[in-house]
């Protein structure tokens, strides 16, 4: 298919230009969704799979539903790239999550149809029993939907929005999308519970049949109300666990096929009260390539359409990814110590721990999309001598604060959360970006917070974490870092010591984490003007190094901060109360993450927008060696 | 029944003592524990109804399990008084929740018996699953109980750890302990479904008899298993809500029949897989008065245990608790603006939202334990025009810190967090002290946040916060404030505006919150001794007031602050780091909780350990002066 083969595609520029359509025509349209979505993505790298996944539900929903008077809500919401395209945002569509485009995930900022804003998983049940009741107390009658997958109803938050849903008077209807992943294989009992479901023979015998039957009469409702829930249940699926929650459960039904989804959602949504329909769709569904490895293909970067080749290439001798020196580490130091153990919430791929599963499957635990659960959990294993390593990407960890302070610090129990995609994330925008986990847990008495400057450090302070000095985060970001040659000998280093990296006399740079190769190369090039700034690697956020920030202010009393993360409440901050509380006051320029919500855009970008790129670094030193 | 009438009591020390009753002397000893908690809590308050409710339970899980080594663990902690009785702090229990006496709440560090600390609500079953995967890694065979309040249920954290304990292959047995209470009556389509099983006539019909019976033979496992689900469906009720997660369910049984409860327990101690029991009680079993009034007896201060009558008796004229100028000021406030509706996460009594309850039921949502689901339900609410009105305590608020960024302030929504019990709490010690906030919140863009210095101060910030300003929190203390005639008009405040309340020329005090009348009295204290001190009540923390720290940085190079928080990240870091971003280098003393986490004792003991009572300050100015 070509641009010129497109016959629906550039005709519709909004949900009422879809509803002009036949019933008949929505499979042609559906076909020319999926086509272009894998064009503009092969150029443009997005979430693929997850997309490809909901095209039939989504143009099933807006043909149905008068959006945006009625309200959808996605759940996480990087499906919701057909959703863009039907709501007028086809031709920008090509700068989806790039610096100024489309944001990767529905925005209320961008689109009246966009609802309501979404990233992070599991909260599409809560905010759309809001835009519900809302709509009831003001007597609006709107439609409410939430469209949730089945990885994101493992998130305990869903499962608090089911069992107030349950209870409101509302005729909210979820649509579970049900691709038995997360970004990886979902886990869980409600996964096999719904794997259950949906692939038993009585669903398989049903699913070209019953619905389609059903769907062709005159009206559901009319028949479900005639015939009462014993025929429904003669033809469809029992579950009671919906039930137990006051949903009334409808499914499963075939998620690719739009015509039957039209008549079921059509009749759905004149139901009162709250409604579950239970959606089967495939991730990746249409594409081959990605149909067979859904996990690699849920953003699988830059590839050739026709061919499925990733194009995405790494360069011979290019330093590792930092998740993978985690992967890595955390299975060489598991080898060692049998008291280790690895946790993830749901991303074993994005955080590498996939290297131990499948060394140790015994020794490894995904929780699912379940960041709270993971950290206590975590807590659980530590309290009996166990020392688990539990990797949560920065962002999402904002959802286990609590368990962190509950669970794990108040206890002291030697939990190692590792903190991956910690500073800008880049393209995912501002749900995304792990910036507030310095200043966030800086106030937790008796953590330990550090970061690697680059890979070798990473194992070395992996290795310091499992020495029992307590709760031990590690911070470091999304990509690669700089050593290629990174298999250094695991050895400890003194918890709280800093690194004093070079000696200057005009001012001194304190970074910490990866950062700080941007800081050394601003300070070499400042160098070159005849600057001579010192560099502290700080390393440990908490504790301080006392001893080197005493050097550091017995020297200058000039010094500049620089992180990946919000500089309010952050490391600099923490430099500056330790100046404040010894009697010290030094000026402190603190490069970081500035009060706004940054947006998306590649790393550099954003680092490059905030100021603390090398670039913004150099002209920072400058401006003060002039003063 | 008096000392003299304890037959068992004193001669329990440990539950080996416990074990060498025969099953007949357990209802005695049930009765002599109750009398002698009630006894207790008469005098020195604590966690009554829950307490009571589960003396059987506890008394049979010691009597069956070899604890320590088998491990219990009780979901939020405060029912766990029969516990500690029985594992050898009976003779300390007088000195339950005081300063430097037992906890109110389980605590690793107080006792081996203690197998997780716990004080936050839905964390056991999590806990419980950590340990059991960690027993079952070493080979340890320990036995693994969770007991779990059906309010705790409500919360996702709790269905986080059922999804995932129902799939993992471990012998753990959940405790339901089903009293259809949080705090306040329990909500939600979950508790529906358990009084739907537990009000049942078959309920009703079995619960006396057919337990008893199945409990009198040879061995329920031995039963079930010859007979299979078929018979046990026949006696028992079925759920498939849990048997959809992969629990095998067993209940309902009366949680007030020691003698059953021994019998079933034990059976299922020997079934595999993961279990859950159903188990039914009355918080305040046993005691009159607090089975009548379950909310008030929840904790009711100090009582006469003959009568039932509440001693903490309030003087004439005494100032208002701050959760009541709240509950007065959003019930007018509603009365005025039909945008505006309560929210609660199950404390309509202990915020006083219940007084807009009782008023305007329909504008009013008490969302069970689930604090993350009431922020992003309030931002569904706000995002089609409505302004929440959201109270949680502090630290709960802790558990919605990702729903706080990612689905209210992003998004920029009109959300209104009262942030109830912000500051140290007092008896309920470290897991409950609301000191984060302040540094937690600060680094969120666009957020307002504030604390009223009194009462009419609280009423003037709710109506600013009505103002279409974004994301507003608003924190204030446990307890009363300092101005009995309260009820001033309701007049918005500049948003980002602090007070002068004092001008001074030796140094500057700026305090943040009602703290900051312990400030104005230590100042006037100082000014006896000559000292003359200006004072600041910052009022909002974000945004800072910049021309009235401008005003203090060009006047004092000494600055005190006085905030109820932790220091690190807080109020005075804020006005350090503006003083440092504006090229001012005061030295500023920050009075505050430490890094420390406080532990329980009296709000006022508390504040003078960490330094910030009015001594305190007074300290620290006078030293300030004298240098």
């Amino acid at each position: 298919m070509t641009e010129h083969d497109y016959k629906y595609l550039h005709q519709i520029n909004s949900p009422a230009d879809l509803k002009k359509l036949s019933p008949d025509e929505l499979p042609a349209y559906c076909d020319e969704l999926r086509h272009f979505i894998i064009d503009q993505l092969a150029a443009n790298p997005g979430h693929l799979g997850s997309s490809l996944g909901v095209i039939e539900l989504t143009v099933a929903l807006h043909y149905l539903y008068d959006t945006p008077d009625d309200k959808l809500v996605w759940d996480v919401g990087h499906q919701a790239y057909a959703h863009k395209i039907i709501t007028g945002r086809r031709d920008q569509f090509s700068t989806n999550r790039r610096l100024g485009g489309l944001s990767g995930f529905p925005r209320m900022s961008e689109s009246p149809y966009d609802a309501f804003g979404t990233g992070h998983s599991s909260t599409s049940i809560s905010a759309a029993l809001g835009i519900a009741v809302a709509s009831q107390l003001r007597g609006e009658g709107r439609k409410v939907v939430a469209v949730i997958g089945d990885g994101a109803l493992t998130g305990g938050l869903a499962f608090e929005g089911l069992n107030n849903a349950g209870a409101a008077n509302t005729d909210i209807l979820v649509i579970l999308n049900d691709n038995n992943m997360s970004i990886d294989k979902n886990v869980g009992a409600m996964k096999e519970y719904l794997l259950g479901i949906s692939t038993s023979a009585r669903y398989n015998r049903l699913k070209d049949r019953t619905w389609n039957v059903l769907g062709r009469m005159p009206s559901l409702r009319r028949f479900i109300q005639k015939v009462g829930n014993g025929l429904k249940h003669g033809f469809l699926q029992q579950s009671n666990l919906f039930e137990g929650l006051h949903f009334r459960y409808f499914g499963p039904v075939d998620g690719h096929d739009v015509r039957a989804l039209t008549r079921v959602i059509g009749d759905l949504k004149r139901l009162p009260g709250p409604k579950l329909l239970h959606v089967v769709t495939v991730k990746g569904k249409g594409y081959a390539p990605a149909e067979r490895d859904q996990a690699l293909w849920h953003a699988p970067g830059r590839f050739n359409p026709e061919t499925g080749e990733l194009l995405s290439s790494v360069p011979e001798g290019c330093p590792p990814r930092f998740q993978d020196v985690f992967g890595h580490t955390v299975l060489e130091l598991a080898r060692r110590d049998p008291r280790i153990v690895g946790i993830t919430p749901a991303m074993p791929t994005g955080c590498s721990l996939s290297i131990m599963m499948e060394a140790m499957p015994e020794r490894c635990f995904d929780v699912g999309i379940a960041e709270g659960h993971a950290v206590t959990f975590a807590a659980g294993l530590a309290a009996t001598g166990l020392v688990p390593f539990c990797n949560i990407y920065s962002s999402f960890m904002q959802r286990a604060y609590d368990n962190v302070i509950h669970d794990v610090a108040i206890q002291g129990l030697n939990v190692v959360m590792c903190l991956d995609r910690a500073g800008v994330v880049g393209e995912d925008g501002a749900t995304h970006h792990g910036v507030f986990d310095i200043a966030a847990l800086r106030p937790v008495p008796g953590l330990i917070i550090s970061s690697p400057m680059d890979e070798p450090e990473l194992r070395r302070l992996m290795m310091t974490a499992t020495g029992g000095y307590g709760a031990f985060v590690i911070r470091y970001p999304r990509g690669r870092g700089v050593t290629p040659d990174w298999e250094c000998p695991l050895e400890a280093v003194p918890v709280g010591r800093g690194r004093l990296l070079r000696e200057g006399s005009d001012l001194a740079v304190i970074s910490f984490g990866p950062v700080g190769n941007d800081a050394a190369a601003a300070i070499d090039r400042a160098a070159v003007d005849g600057i001579s700034a010192a560099h502290v690697d700080l390393r440990f956020v908490k504790p301080l190094d006392a001893k080197l920030l005493r050097y550091v202010a017995e020297r200058f009393d000039r010094i500049v901060t620089v992180e990946d993360g919000v500089v309010s409440g952050g490391m600099g901050s923490a430099v500056l109360e330790w100046m404040n509380a010894h009697g010290f006051t030094p000026r402190i320029e603190m490069l970081g993450v500035p009060d706004t919500f940054v947006e998306h855009g590649t790393p550099a970008q954003l680092r490059r927008l905030c100021g603390y790129d090398t670039d913004g670094i150099l002209a920072r030193i400058r401006a003060i060696a002039a003063e």
